[in-house]
């Protein structure tokens, strides 16, 4: 059994570096290669000035390695990388299909009265010996080539999509997968958690988490999701990935208990949609602070409107008055924040959507309106249900800013659904779910 | 007038290999050198296995730069930099302040039965001469070393809340600010469109682009946002940089016209807020499809409550009804992705809540239900306002998926409305948004 070759990806583009542009791909792309048995051992972010691809890959090919670039294949001036890459094997380039120049010909005919510029026509162009791969997405072929040391580059387009076509359609993972068949297996497996922070989570684990291990582990917090990584390797004339991975998923439940709610690709909103429809139950939602937040979580799960009927975002006073039904005198002696008010929202809107579930969200997201009594990150969340209501206070990280308090109480709301609904325990009132002040601290 | 050093940045942990994080911190702190007028020439992206840094910054720092990493100083096994970054200075490691190390042993002690491990206690500790950089996001210390060969590097926390603050709180942009007082000057300046494709964009600007220019321009699509990016730098004995970028954002404002809505940090929700505030206005909302992400995407502008009173996610047909009054009659005719309906449920919301203005949604977001006539990506939009009610159909790139058909009905209905306040013509009915076909294309 091989070992398997390590991967490297190189994301170019000015826009990266000047912070423009957040890179998805390099993520994307290395989240693909782990999947089929590939780690990557770094990513690099260059710009596109003249040379510089090829320096690199000078300095890099020695290593044989599965390296993976993204970006500088389009039409403009700054798109170097197939001539860079040809430059470096000493070849021309060639037409990537018998029809794929005519047709980017036709295309800018269509739409313009004079003959396609030839940069415009380079982008159905490959190297020499390249195989291409093609881009359904967009009009940049991407291309793999073998490097002189032996390693196997992939160049891919830059924008998200015809990166992820490239990749997908255009045979760049049938190729690497082909390649994988006979090395050794890896596997990852990601375990989610909500409702306390981190530092509970690695206590419980913290001896599974020896360095140089396998599996190997880590723990990263998402706002107010943390997640236990697990990275399983073959052991050579010995156990496979598969069963090392799901040997330690068999710890880790029993370690982590009902604050583990889902596995790998599974999303807090999904694993509350799944539940309720199984169930045969819809879901209702009264925000304030989080402006429709909540709705938009719930229905960015697929088949979503099987279990979601509607939802209110009642910004004003006098919103919660006329569609929720909270009273004047609520409002006037306690204010929109408190628990009375959570309260009657959410039973309105379960009223009212004659749904099964509400959840309401009233709190102070900031950056004004807090006070000393109703500081920002204070929030009153409400779930009513078949068996009556139940309302908690949950402070929110304010530090994080608007949209981090907004978030986190979606997140919350979601979690005290889905642990009412799988029969849980409550979880406390006050978590401590701020950083802890230090004596020294100012 | 010195150069500018140009900056690196390190991304350190296994979690950005795996893809399993996104790294925010590297886009985040290349804005904020650009902001000092440090070009970041690089990042790179590494595991946290031992001497993995170290082998790095050997190979860096011959060339004078300022270095700034991320992640490794946390309080497990594998956060290594302090004791590597001491190794490669031969020193040893000393609290980075008085009662730094003291104030965490109170912390440890506040929670557990047992006396603080050394390793958690090195988080208060750094490199004998270092510069201590406070994060008061958190228990890890950063800090600010000089390389032998003259390079700077500060060292921050991964966790996005502690870079930051160690970056800023923690004196390390004081400190890249100070040393940058003589250099010549680099300014930025994004000016954001929406409404038409990329490609619409570059044409009316393309001869503004050429390569080595000053000011350098680039373009980047963001779903239904197209950004031009200006970079200008002083002129050694000429003009300066605001110069230069000042005569630049005239000229685009003549190119680009009306498509321009903003610049900088300005958001296209921010634009419609503050635009209707200025009016004394209001907005209400009526979606469907979008379910919640257009009411989010207003309220998630600071001060949104002074124009946003409420919403409504009806996404259920007798939601549409109940709700916002859409006749029955209508639904059963047409369906409840139609022009009427659309028409309807903006009016219905713009009555009820006694708005000055209403959006309303309603759409196929899939990946079910679509149809030969009704299309997954079919969306109508309607704006009901002061002087009567106006609707559109929007075909929404399909293959981005149910999300991207999601936000780009987010952004195309706040660009209508952003048209409507500022008297523009409307835009085409039915724009070419979608990447055409290609001839050879299976």
């Amino acid at each position: 059994m091989e070992r398997p070759p390590a991967g490297w990806i190189l994301s170019l583009g000015e826009e990266l570096l000047t912070g423009r542009v957040v890179d998805r791909n390099a993520p994307w792309l290395a989240d693909r290669l782990l999947r089929m048995g590939v780690t990557v051992e770094g990513m690099n972010t260059m710009g596109d000035s003249p040379g510089e691809l090829t320096s690199f890959l000078e300095c890099l090919d020695p290593f044989p390695r599965l390296l993976i670039s993204t970006g500088g294949l389009g039409p403009t001036a700054d798109d170097r990388v197939r001539h860079e890459v040809a430059g470096l094997l000493g070849v021309g380039l060639v037409d990537a299909t018998e029809e794929s120049v005519a047709a980017l010909e036709t295309l800018w005919q269509n739409q313009h009265e004079s003959p396609a510029p030839e940069h415009f026509l380079d982008q159905a162009r490959v190297p020499e010996g390249a195989r291409p791969l093609r881009n359904r997405a967009g009009t940049a072929w991407g291309f793999a080539v073998s490097l002189p040391a032996g390693g196997r580059l992939f160049c891919l387009p830059g924008p998200p999509g015809e990166c992820r076509s490239a990749f997908l359609d255009g045979g760049a993972e049938d190729e690497i997968q082909g390649s994988q068949r006979d090395c050794g297996g890896i596997l990852q497996g990601l375990f989610h958690t909500s409702g306390v922070p981190e530092a509970v989570v690695e206590e419980k684990i913290r001896d599974l988490m020896e360095a140089g291990g396998n599996p190997s582990m880590g723990i990263t917090a998402h706002g107010k999701q943390v997640t236990v990584s697990v990275l399983a390797k073959d052991e050579p004339g010995g156990e496979g990935a598969d069963a090392i991975l799901e040997a330690r998923a068999v710890e880790l439940r029993e370690r982590l208990g009902d604050l583990l709610w889902g596995r790998d690709d599974e999303t807090l909103e999904g694993v509350v949609v799944r539940e309720l429809s199984l169930r045969g139950q819809t879901l209702a939602t009264a925000e304030s602070c989080t402006g429709g937040r909540l709705a938009s979580a719930v229905t960015s799960v697929p088949g979503a409107s099987v279990v979601f009927r509607r939802g209110w975002v009642t910004y004003a006073d006098e919103a919660k008055v006329q569609e929720l039904g909270v009273a004047i005198e609520t409002l006037e002696a306690k204010g929109a924040v408190c628990e009375e008010t959570a309260r009657a929202m959410a039973e309105g809107a379960r009223a009212k959507a004659s749904a099964d579930w509400a959840l309401a969200v009233t709190g102070i997201a900031g950056p004004d309106g807090g006070s000393r009594e109703k500081p920002v990150g204070q929030v009153w969340l409400a779930l009513a249900g078949p068996d009556g209501t139940w309302a908690v206070q949950r402070m929110q990280w304010a530090r994080g800013g608007r949209l981090a308090i907004q978030d986190g109480s979606v997140r919350d709301s979601l979690e005290i659904l889905r642990r009412e609904l799988a029969g849980l325990p409550r979880l406390p009132e006050r978590p401590a779910n701020r950083v802890a002040r230090l004596p020294g601290d100012a």
